[in-house]
């Protein structure tokens, strides 16, 4: 029985989209794997841009492969503190209003118009790990991380089903795994919690 | 009776000592007011210094008199991250072997050989209100923090006591607060939690 699961943090990165990829490293260009991740067929390219708002800039950001439908820059609130810019708190994929930036490549400039968010927290699980653990589609769950100085019970935690080769974990941006003390090796628990 | 208090973040911010101000601003020099702080007598200063590390720097991170006996510069875990520090999770004056950093300010630098922590967060509050709420000095309580996206139960909550004039309130760092999802009239309330 499934009874504790990896959390991983996401650094700020960014997808790209065919149109934008070309206009930051050129006509046709083609990432190339760095590190591969969990989900088949993803991979953190060795390619980086910089994403450029009102009060300062992020230099150094991973682009994520493959590419997708629209431009997705995905950064934490202490980044957007950072550079100025009020990005909504979003499941990956949901775009429409969300926040705009510069992007800055080797190639050249793109002024997106939207796409920066905020990730919500979510639980990644197999149809296979789902069923074990009794869990649902877009189900809200309470987790548990428990570190020496700092446990927190992270709420809001959206369950995504995926493929069956699907690993289990669930993802926090860094100010979560900041504020939980989270290191490489942190495990989350699905809890229930009752106020007594 | 008492059943919830407002949450306040620190932003990143360093307390002086009277030899480290005078190498900072200059001998003898004294800290002017900006804004009033919740302790009486206690206020973020119209000085600033940059916090420099092996990575990268912190400029404009706020003074907070008055002075006191050693140094103290308090940041987040994603300030420590951009800055190349390692700083432990500490209670606010517990600085033996904490991290070391480099300050400047307009006529001078210290080379600050311990004193760089993370606070760790804590439910600041009077004699009479820690009756009122049952809690006493140095208890670890679990305090929920409520928001639209991501509501969080901060567990690891230190009680610290204070005199009667002390307003209650909990302090966290900006992670905590980002994690969370805090707006500047976020209330935390004490919960007890069983697992279920």
């Amino acid at each position: 029985m499934l009874k504790t699961f990896p959390i991983e943090t996401s650094a700020r990165h960014i997808h790209l989209s065919r149109e934008d990829c070309d206009k930051l490293f050129g006509e046709g260009y083609e990432l190339s794997p760095m590190k591969e991740l969990f989900e088949p067929g993803h991979f953190v390219s060795v390619e980086h841009v910089s994403i450029i708002g009102p009060r300062d800039e992020l230099k150094d950001v991973s682009v994520i492969a493959p590419l997708r439908e629209q431009t997705q820059v995905e950064i934490s609130l202490s980044d957007a503190r950072r550079l100025g810019l009020k990005p909504p708190i979003r499941i990956s994929g949901d775009l429409a209003g969300s926040e705009k930036c510069k992007i800055r490549g080797p190639k050249g400039e793109v002024e997106l118009e939207e796409g920066v968010i905020v990730a919500k927290r979510h639980l990644h699980i197999s149809k296979k790990d789902a069923k074990e653990l009794q869990v649902q589609e877009g189900q809200n769950l309470s987790v548990l991380a428990e570190s020496a100085e700092r446990s927190v019970v992270f709420r809001d935690v959206i369950v995504r089903i995926g493929p069956d080769d699907f690993n289990v974990a669930m993802h926090v941006d860094t100010d979560e795994a900041n504020a939980a003390g989270l290191t490489q090796n942190s495990q989350g628990k699905i809890v229930e919690i009752r106020y007594v």
